[in-house]
């Protein structure tokens, strides 16, 4: 990686270094660096482009990192990750994907992530987009991840969209078997004229099963978001969805869940609120000295913490 | 009104007898009879089927009954009746549809209501919808309800559907000026193989503007409900939606609430929740003698009270 590459590689995984246990490296499109341990191996697909990454059952307190970076203008590309995860293993998995773009073209990484995970198996997945760049180019992500938890599986996903993506469609859909659980937080800012959809779309298909899905989101400038929350259930099951968004300037947010019982035992929930920052809340930062931005500033990245 | 339609009259406006101030009954799709006073008129339309109904500004204290009452199976309608309410004025509408089917066909009533209410004038609207019927014939009912708000205007609406209708598709859209408010109050039991589809839209588009939507329902047997609610906040304005649903038996609920903001100074919320009725309350219920089927059936009145 070079130094754009190595900051971007920063921003998304928080290391100033190669990391440590199992990671792939991507960096405008190729191969960076590879590294695989005992438990987690990585393969290259032939059939398309992306990598299998196999962690063996048992496998506890290891990581696997998989960013990857463009630094390149008018880059298009379409990734496939797929993530089999043993019986009872429980594993920290960091991806995400950073853009610099100082050109005049559009530069796009659609990333579709697939998830086995195994009989009492235990993810943590966090996933971080970034854009940056001086030049004229849009930034435009799509992650797609798709979840499926065998009985007695855990998922918590953690995924953050700060700055610079100026369009993205990201959809998540889950199915969970018998006491299976997922956990997910979204965070997502807008500025500018970017334009941001989120889609959660999760099945509790399994007696016992449960599924919470957080979002907070911030809307500044002409941006426009859509939060889209579908949750099932399908089986004796809990689900939860909430959504709060913080709308400024000419900003628009919309949120649309979905709550379906299709079965007695089935108990749901949701809730969404939009507003703007609290008057009360600026004038009390403000009389601490604080000017109107910084107050608002601060009180955005308390929200999105 | 025969036997038959009197008892249908009673259960939609309470009274058992023809009420005081202005009403236009229609039984069997003919006009039954009609009163007017001094400042309420109601004519009838000349291009359609349907009536308008006309309310002095500053008319106060008076009400408007415009029950519709089908005993005879196989009778399928459609009405247009036009709401002008005067500024200023103060009235309560009750209007609502009673089917005794008791033959072998379809019935069908769809009324579509359209309310122009005027400067600071205050509407209470209750619209009741019950069918009847041994036979096997079905029991449709289809209202469209249409509101728009002048400046300073209220509307406090009232909709209850709680026993035979087989199949309803139920929509409300409100559009409000500057300080315009409107309540909506719904409660839905369907049983059997009913289904129930019911959809709110409101748009906020005056400053000062509010909107509250509540939908109370439950559904058991092989009933199916989906609730819609959409608000969008197009101005300085309030809105809140809430749907709290209990399923029973094998019947399916869904609640797709939409919550919009395309003003800085809208602030929104959503609530909904699906559940089946508490084990402990039943228990308790049952401790003080009552039969399972009993202590339900106290929980679903008092719910839907």
């Amino acid at each position: 990686m070079d130094k754009i590459q190595m900051e971007l590689f920063e921003q998304l995984t928080g290391l100033h270094e190669i990391p440590a246990g199992a990671y792939n490296i991507r960096a405008n499109s190729k191969k960076d660096s590879r590294n695989t341990t005992a438990n987690i191996d990585i393969v290259t697909k032939e059939d398309k482009d992306g990598i299998d990454i196999y962690v063996k059952p048992g496998t506890k307190n290891e990581s696997v990192h998989i960013p990857v970076v463009i630094s390149k203008t008018g880059l298009e590309e379409c990734v496939y990750n797929d993530f089999h995860i043993g019986e009872g293993a429980d594993v920290l998995i960091v991806a995400g994907c950073g853009i610099h773009n100082s050109g005049d073209k559009l530069s796009r990484h659609d990333g579709i992530h697939t998830f086995y995970i195994g009989k009492n198996a235990r993810v943590k997945y966090v996933e971080k987009h970034y854009g940056k760049g001086d030049g004229n180019g849009e930034n435009v992500m799509n992650p797609t991840t798709i979840v499926n938890i065998e009985e007695g599986g855990y998922m918590e996903m953690e995924t953050v969209q700060i700055k610079g993506i100026d369009s993205t469609n990201r959809v998540t859909k889950g199915k969970l078997d018998k006491d299976a659980k997922i956990v997910i937080t979204e965070r997502i800012m807008t500025h500018g004229n970017q334009t941001a959809t989120t889609r959660f779309e999760v099945d509790m298909d399994g007696d016992g099963s449960s599924a919470n899905v957080i979002s907070r989101s911030v809307a500044r400038d002409n941006s426009k978001q859509i939060f889209y929350s579908v949750i099932n259930g399908n089986a004796r099951c809990n689900g939860h969805s909430e959504c709060d968004a913080i709308i400024m300037d000419n900003a628009k947010i919309s949120a649309i869940p979905e709550i379906t019982a299709n079965d007695l035992d089935a108990s749901l929930i949701h809730e969404a609120a939009i507003g703007k920052i609290a008057g009360e809340q600026l004038i009390k930062l403000q009389t601490l000295g604080l000017t109107e931005a910084e107050a608002e500033e601060q009180i955005v990245n308390g929200f999105l913490k």
